[in-house]
């Protein structure tokens, strides 16, 4: 479906590009299943990814939207991408996110020179879709900024 | 230029609104200025928010995108709107984000019955243009979900 | 999946309403198959979407995009949904739209309260993915604007 | 603000690739004020732009997407870069468009070396901003595809 640029990522390089990063060892993030159209991020609850407290805790937006974004960079670089890092995000948003572990479940769509493009969702314990969204990640063989 | 659908909340009660959230606390929020079409809110660094931490420390695409989102809401309550929550939230990145702190100014686009809209800006210490980006904010007294 | 929050409509009122617009009549849409999650719109060629005409003639973006915007609003009617117009659209461009017909197969991802959502992909002649994207469609029972 | 990759085109040039398109031709569109910052687009009523004819006739929200989209392009181009196309496109609709003529108002927030990125207004005969939206525009020397 999509153009592979090079040899993609194991999950043994993924999963130490993931844990490089400060904010992805406070999320506590693992990798779910890879496959050969993208793979899953799995990210348990913790107290202060709360947004609304009460009368129910309710996960925050900003949480939810740091997900689709760098579990569709991830899966970009399951399929053979490069990127440098994320030039846009979408997010839409569905239902509240009030319990987790949250799983998200992102593929890639377009593998490109310039842009790769993934989508992913964000399900919820019941497999409730909780938000889903959209990004574009440059080729990090391009000076993007 | 935007509808007025009550009286706009003080900065104390918003200020209130803010802290109760648990990750607007971790994210030490406060606010900057507030007009009569939107406002500012100051985050500070903190070593989490991390995403690259080499050659430079560069900032998660998802806290920037966790700012755009709710300083938008905070700039909706400020106008008058009445946001139950984020609908969508769509993100541009410019440049990294290396040192802070960093401001979000936000200004509404419009208050509306069903969904209001601001866009946001985030600023580097310098004033470099670092992310921008937009939401949508559904009326509180609706059944969003 | 998604909530129904009425009986969606029929192939024949879809068409009926699709046919009232003079713009989906220049554009001279007509539905594929409709299923329960969503439905197909298929576009002919017409020399006034080219954007680009040489060296080969290259379809307007903003024809795209205007096929994943009404694609989404009809897979939402199609499913239940009321919607009174588009409140948002996000169009990801994958590749040049260089011959048709065109098919946007559209899908729901929640039939909500306030806020209905669609995702759209834009498939050419032999089923390549050249566009994709979303949308957010407001209830018709709301005073959305 | 943003960094110049080349000379920007001047009027004459960017009013030939404007004319150019059929879709531009048919949409009839001319350029408003040119600053440092960006442009402005023109374009007129007509009838087969209308989405709903009754009770009055509100234009089809595919064509103020078609507008931000391209508008945006120029804008960049008119800042010294170099787009090759569209890379992705966002739109917000605040109010319903019910008569024209519309400006596109779009102001460029980044000239980057991979993907430049502008915002657009839309605004009927009275200044009533009734949409508005962003998008990202690759480098033409990138092979984007």
């Amino acid at each position: 479906m999509q153009k592979k640029t090079k040899t993609p990522f194991s999950r043994e390089v993924l999963t130490q590009f993931l844990q490089v990063s400060p904010f992805h060892l406070w999320l506590d993030l693992q990798f779910g299943e890879i496959t050969d159209e993208g793979l899953e991020i799995i990210m348990p609850w913790r107290p202060e990814i709360v947004s609304i407290p009460e009368p129910r805790q309710v996960v925050h937006g900003g949480i939810l939207a740091s997900l689709i974004d760098l579990a569709g960079l991830y899966a970009v670089m399951s399929q053979g991408g490069q990127p440098s890092g994320t030039a846009y995000v979408h997010v839409d948003y569905h239902r509240q996110a009030t319990s987790g572990p949250f799983v998200a479940v992102s593929k890639v769509l377009k593998i490109g020179n310039t842009l790769s493009t993934a989508e992913t969702s964000i399900l919820g314990p019941d497999n409730t879709l909780l938000a889903s969204g959209r990004g574009g990640y440059p080729r990090a063989t391009d000076k993007f900024y």
